[in-house]
């Protein structure tokens, strides 16, 4: 009641100045937006949530470099209101329409002593709200160089947030959970090492940012549609609790270069008082343009399985032979090179998988490591890196692809660019057309290790334009793309949607890496997940490593239900079986599940959801009337209650529970589960426990 | 005599230490080089010419990054010495055949400490000394970084010197003649503006070096072979007279990054005691590897104008309008933009000059400012600055070419990278392409301003290795290249005879900047042209650019008979004749020269040369019996006496001289010359005075 006081205060306090503030509400009046100018002609925003400040002023604009500021001496040209409401449909999702209903404001500003142009544009949705500035064509703007984006996201307290590092190289760090004001003490520990990665701050961290307040908002703070510009990373200043935004720079320490005319990125505050909304916003997409592509019948979401988990927990290897001392791949003669014995991507074991695919009715078969220089291909700024058209000796492209084309599955090509860019770039062209000529549809690429040129961070603007250029010119060739290591999405799939996967957080990999949180899963949909989907390769049946590779003794902290669970929890229209067929043989009675499970949707429903603790989700795969429903739980054990009313009235349907055993644990008891058939209608309700780093799923047909 | 001395001691104290020293003479015997290792175990070399010391004990090797330096430790594993003499023929060149004789002694050298093997190859011309390290395939070396190059090259003692401050980023001053003991007092005069420039050091000097001892020595150090390594500059020690090598880091401050098996550039040190065997010196094409083109049918010799000098005055512009603040390719619409009335790039304007190629013979038009974006080309680090195929409304490219054929010219194209050289690679198909497809068959490129990826050099490895990319690309599609801003030449047109020119070095366009030192075209062939031919743009016959620019009060120095003689003196397979047409019909005598010049040879003469002072050529024109002569004059009037004994004996000729007149003089009367035709045999000879600044030329056609 006290703070509501504060709130109405404050609102009062800024119309004395005699600024004319001016709101904009969501299209259910939830979330309210002011806008006015301070006493100094700058910019400030302020949000409420059922009439209870979410985020406090705020204050926006830019430093510039080599010329007048602009975050002061603003006066307000005109305001316009506008409501927009569509529903689209995009090419792969969680549901098949998505609706797009936001009040907009714009408010053209001049700075008076430059007289400059500068709009900044408001959208108000349900679940939030987005801005951006804009920078019109104009006589006195025409190049400029950003110093700092001064916007800020005041909090109203000491939050609750879910945050990883701040870093212009890697997202893959495991998340903490903290109060703000623990940031900077818990900084240390949570960076944690990574082949690139530079940190700039004890209380910088990254977006998209997860928070809940003492008063249970859940509130999360990312952007939409970066293009052009570096990425957006957050410092805290936390005396006051005010984040601050803190722009990638490039090798030089600058920010963005634009030219009016031209718009930054969407900043986004989503609010809502369930975390399930949050899930459930298509905010990020919304905020982006509409589709680019005219013909986007051969963007097809891909189950998939792969030669890369025996690599990556060191049972395999990527390289042919331990012979070179180092490649250089117009020097080197790998006919003559001693095979090394581990060189998984060989064609005996590569049609294993495919046979393995073709069995149990998967749409693809990544290999990793079929490309000569794997021996040397990171760690040494090295520029010529891969050519990305020549195999090993053992890796006969044109008879796997038959193969694979006889047994009617689609082999996934993969493109490690080791951060070589220059190299990437110049060979484009010529590895999109070897796919093409190959019959390879879809590339998994990779940007491993420090940026090629030297210097420059994986979230600058030089990179940012990069991966849009991979991204475009795919789409030129009717490629689709799965980036790792590449920018975390922003909801670009909306307008390329050949971009079907990133990786861009800390996938499973890190399972044979030392094992992530048990709970992480439970944080990615809430923060990663914002702006697209992961390629975060579920399905790992095995959690003692050891039993792959003896000298590795990591541990998948993680149940088999738990793992069963992410096809539905962890959305992606491209999702890997990652374990090896040895394993899935084990256990084919849980793998029925991930055979089973859709990879596109028509409808989804947040059924239960707090991040860091569960997620329940349940899923209608497209044009079909079958349900999926996965729940992953995080630090307890929990009762899990749901009810099924999604399903048809009057319709039967039988349902099959892959759950966690009673006895199940996911550090010393991982592949104990349970499965049961039963009967179910839309008037069925689940009680289902789930342990810690455990879970359920659930597929629902009609009988 | 003292002198001598010495170096007989110096000889003799070096075997003391028991350190067996290798020596290396010249086919002729003249130069010898001796090779050895120090009590540290570090490699040293000297040179001695007709048994004077040359280069005194001089150390080699390297410190390298994050490893043990590879400059001391070191024992000979073996030594292999040989002899080559060869001759071959260039695509085009200053002679149609060349000798390549050297005897080589191959040092097989093994640091003891690391197990490293590092060889040095030393050949030994008639003329000097080229050397060069070999890093051989190794268990101890694979990556390596280098942090300096601790070449020395040890003068005998305070030697004139003709020399351009060291620069990261460009060639483009004025030679200063001074003692190596001056240079430091110096520099800083001598470092005049440019739009792209770092200089390192207050000793730093540029290769090609020229020196001339007080014994009368010529000196010239430069490189060979420049591939996948950074620049080498020059740092002297004015105490000791030592020059230390300076490599070109990259953005980080680090040097090239290499590889084993590898090999660095060749370093060259070219002596004699008359000038005249620098300028006939083929060392540094024979340094390089042979052609790597099969076919080379389609790369020809070119004579051209164009439009270009009507934009260096200022008269015109390369940009189509004033109405954009700046300019963004794929949102600014030209179509509705005012024309600004100084746009030369337009039909009219190039028809004109079409007609006048074909009139007087000229091969080729180059045209620049021809495609969008000129309004807004540097100083902003713009990234997407040019497309390379998208001409101004008021240039129609299908129009241009065609009238060209009609009347048997070839168009030229030009690409301005404005160093945004990601952005370039990324157009490098396409633009080589359109021109493909109409009937540009040869590019001028230009890499003016700071180079994006921003930090990065104009002589880093970084950017050596795009040049080479873009020759190789351009010889894919029977292109020929002349790269301005691009990193001076070091022989490569050898292998890549389709580098058919480069600027590199301070071109006739500073005579509309404020203007050059009269004498600078009598230093150039001694420094520059080293490396390979210079698109030098002679053939300026109006010398007050205020006649042109009203608001130009710049001042060419030179007369027009030193113009016509450069087309002689400044070889160059790529000659342009400079000047507007206008001018030129003013003089049309004196354009008959230009006219009649070859630029392609069957055999050079270099009948008189002195840096700084007097040059003076005669050519052979290919597949003829005609010569021309070229004599340009440096800082004071001179009588140049030559005997024209190259002439075939017994056969009679008509020479017509054009010669500066009595009171010509480059400042005050440029345009006063004289032409002569007399009969001449091969027992004729010429006394022809030559003004400062002036000069003659000579076309000697059998009768």
């Amino acid at each position: 009641m006290k703070r509501q006081n504060i709130y109405i205060l404050l609102f009062t306090l800024l119309t004395c100045f005699g600024v004319t503030a001016q709101q904009l509400s969501s299209p259910d009046g939830d979330v309210v937006m002011e806008f006015s100018l301070n006493s100094d002609g700058a910019p400030v925003y302020q949000i409420a949530f059922k009439n209870k400040a979410a985020v406090k002023s705020s204050k926006l604009g830019f430093t510039l470099k080599e010329t007048e500021n602009m975050d002061s001496g603003f006066s307000v040209l005109d305001t316009q209101t506008s409501t927009f409401d569509e529903t689209w449909k995009p090419v792969w999702g969680e549901e098949s329409e998505i609706k797009n209903h936001y009040n907009e404001l714009l408010v053209r500003l001049k700075q008076e002593s430059t007289e400059r142009l500068m709009n900044i544009r408001f959208r108000a949705f349900n679940e939030g709200v987005g801005f951006r500035y804009e920078f019109p064509e104009q006589p006195n703007l025409g190049h400029f160089i950003i110093e700092d984006e001064k916007t800020q996201f005041a909090m109203t307290g000491d939050h609750t947030a879910f945050w990883i590092p701040g870093d212009y190289d890697t997202q893959e760090y495991d998340y903490t959970e903290s109060r703000l004001s623990e940031i900077r003490g818990l900084m240390d520990k949570s960076i944690t090492e990574n082949l690139s990665q530079k940190s700039f701050s004890s209380t910088g961290v990254q977006t998209s940012l997860m928070m809940k307040t003492d008063e249970g908002l859940y509130i999360n703070i990312h952007e939409a549609a970066l293009i052009d510009f570096s990425v957006l990373h957050l410092e805290l200043d936390d005396e006051t609790m005010v984040f601050n935004a803190w722009l990638t720079p490039d090798v030089q320490g600058t920010k963005p270069y634009l030219i009016a005319p031209s718009n930054t990125p969407w900043r986004t505050v989503m609010i809502s008082d369930d975390a399930r909304d949050i899930l459930a916003s298509r905010m990020t997409y919304n905020l982006n343009e509409p589709c680019a592509l005219e013909d986007t019948s051969w963007i097809k979401p891909v189950k998939y399985v792969g030669v890369w988990w025996e690599m990556i927990t060191g049972k395999s290897s990527w390289s042919y032979t331990n012979d070179f001392k180092a490649v250089k791949l117009d020097a080197t003669d790998y006919s003559k090179a001693t095979p090394n014995g581990t060189h998984a991507a060989n064609n005996k074991r590569v049609k294993e998988l495919i046979d393995f695919a073709a069995l149990h009715g998967f749409d693809g078969v990544l290999v990793e490591g079929w490309n000569v220089g794997w021996e040397d291909w990171y760690g040494h700024s090295k520029d010529y890196v891969f050519d990305f058209v020549t195999p090993y000796p053992d890796f006969d492209v044109d008879e796997i692809q038959a193969y694979a084309k006889s047994k009617g599955v689609e082999m996934i090509m993969h493109h490690e660019t080791s951060s070589s860019v220059r190299n990437y770039e110049r060979h484009l062209d010529e590895a999109y057309q070897f796919m093409k000529d190959h019959g390879y549809n879809a590339v998994k690429s990779g940007y491993v290790g420090d940026i090629l040129p030297r210097g420059e961070n994986h979230y600058s603007q030089w990179m940012i334009n990069h991966y849009q250029y991979a991204i475009e010119k795919a789409a030129e060739y009717e490629i689709m793309v799965n980036a790792h290591e590449a920018v975390r999405p922003t909801g670009i799939a909306r307008t390329y949607p050949n971009l079907i996967g990133n990786e861009s957080a800390r996938g499973t990999e890190y399972q044979a890496f030392g094992g992530s949180k048990p709970n992480h899963v439970t944080v990615l949909p809430f923060t990663r997940l914002i702006g697209g989907p992961m390629d975060y390769t579920p399905g790992i049946f095995e959690m003692d490593i050891s039993k792959l590779n003896p000298n590795n003794n990591s541990h998948v902290n993680s149940t088999i239900a738990n793992q069963l669970a992410l096809y539905v929890t962890m959305y992606s229209p491209l999702q890997m079986a990652a374990d090896l067929p040895e394993n899935y043989n084990k256990f084919l009675d849980a793998f029925q599940f991930i055979k089973d499970v859709a990879v596109d949707w028509d409808k989804s429903m947040y059924l239960e959801a707090e991040p860091g603790n569960y997620i329940t989700i349940a899923r209608k795969a497209k044009g079909t009337n079958n349900w999926f429903v996965g729940n992953v739980n995080g630090k307890v054990s929990r009762e899990s209650n749901i009810s099924l009313d999604f399903l048809d009235k009057g319709k039967k349907y039988i349902a099959t529970i892959y759950a966690d055993a009673k006895d199940a644990d996911y550090k010393t008891n991982p592949q104990e589960y349970t499965i049961k058939k039963m009967k179910v209608t839309n008037t069925s309700k689940l009680s289902l426990k789930s342990v810690e780093g455990g879970g359920y799923a659930i597929s629902i047909v009609e009988e």
